[in-house]
């Protein structure tokens, strides 16, 4: 893509997002897009084939945009838990501004709605995610049993969905109860990563590998 | 309400199913309900002001229904695992015919959303599902640990959400990838009720306790 082309493209974007903030995902057509961003209608269809698009092309935006940011966050923090803490502060904090509009988005749980966190569609998105768990293990300190190691950066990518859930809808002020739970549950993962390599867990810790492979098989 | 009030309620609820089955809820007008269901449309205002209000009605009538099918499953099995794979069978059995309906009435996870499961118009209903986990686990056998006793069903209805957002979208034959989720999941569930009572196990389980009541507490 040529810079002319690239530069027209993130205007398309960023009229799109500004008017899914402002009017919301579903009430805004291609032909506004098209309008706020200056460009025939025909020039944003080539650029994004729909809406469906232009949401993903925004996860993808975020996910660069956090990657530097990311790394930065797990520099400091040695814990689990802060390290934990750490990341999601600063992926809620970049899609503060769009908390809305995911919310729209959250509504599309069916794995086959190609903007749904678990579609095909978002697959690479999902997978990429799931290493930033990987990256806040690894620099925990933390000695994994070999079994739970390869599914745990999942599992906690479910837990970041849950959490991602409830502040979406979180009407506290500045969405202090999320930063509550995101407190208090960090705090109890990093625990029950640490009791997982007990001799007694082992049972408890081959179904849940078992279970996590099992879903992932299937689908 | 009279025995004649009472049959008309009943008829226009089930043809309001019917025709939310049949072509999807957002789909449906009271007026289209109405004529269905052979009455005027003043007349099904009359007994439900909303489309949310016949929503929230199949909810209720599905848990008086529900009432003496769970009794009956829970009579059975004595292990903890086996009484929530029957109170979970028993239930989705129930649901089933209404799936992709409850698909579209599991888009609102939003709690001020009326039809949402964790809303306020939904709480009665909320609380008595809560109470057959209470049952289910009272049966059990299992010694539970006096602090987690009281939040356990709660944490147990959270486990049933999840899996019911799982089989809302299993395409697989007769949802076969639910059942095994149940049972590999029960098998798990079952086995940390016990873990919990274990002295190592009490700092996580207080810190779980303690999640638990505050987010009660905010809400």
């Amino acid at each position: 893509m040529g810079a002319k082309s690239a530069e027209t493209r993130a205007r398309i974007l960023e009229a799109a997002m500004d008017l899914f903030r402002r009017q919301g995902f579903e009430e805004t057509t291609m032909r506004e897009i098209a309008a706020e961003a200056g460009v025939a209608t025909g020039a944003a269809y080539y650029y994004f084939d729909s809406k469906d698009a232009i949401a993903l092309a925004f996860y993808d935006q975020a996910q660069q945009d956090l990657e530097p940011l990311l790394a930065q966050a797990l520099a400091g923090p040695q814990t689990l838990r802060d390290r934990l803490s750490a990341l999601l502060e600063v992926k809620l904090r970049y899609f503060a501004p769009n908390r809305r509009l995911l919310g729209a988005l959250a509504a599309h749980a069916d794995p086959e709605h190609p903007l749904s966190p678990f579609s095909q569609q978002t697959r690479q998105i999902r997978e990429r995610d799931v290493e930033s768990f990987a990256r806040a293990l690894a620099g925990s300190g933390i000695r994994l049993p070999r079994d739970l190691s390869p599914q745990l950066p999942r599992l906690l990518w479910m837990y970041q969905m849950g959490l991602i859930l409830f502040w979406i809808y979180d009407r506290s002020p500045a969405q202090r109860r999320t930063a509550g739970l995101i407190a208090r549950s960090a705090a109890i993962v990093e625990r029950l990563v640490k009791l997982a390599a007990f001799p007694p867990m082992r049972p408890v810790r081959r179904m849940v590998v078992e279970l996590m492979q099992s879903v992932s098989e299937d689908s």
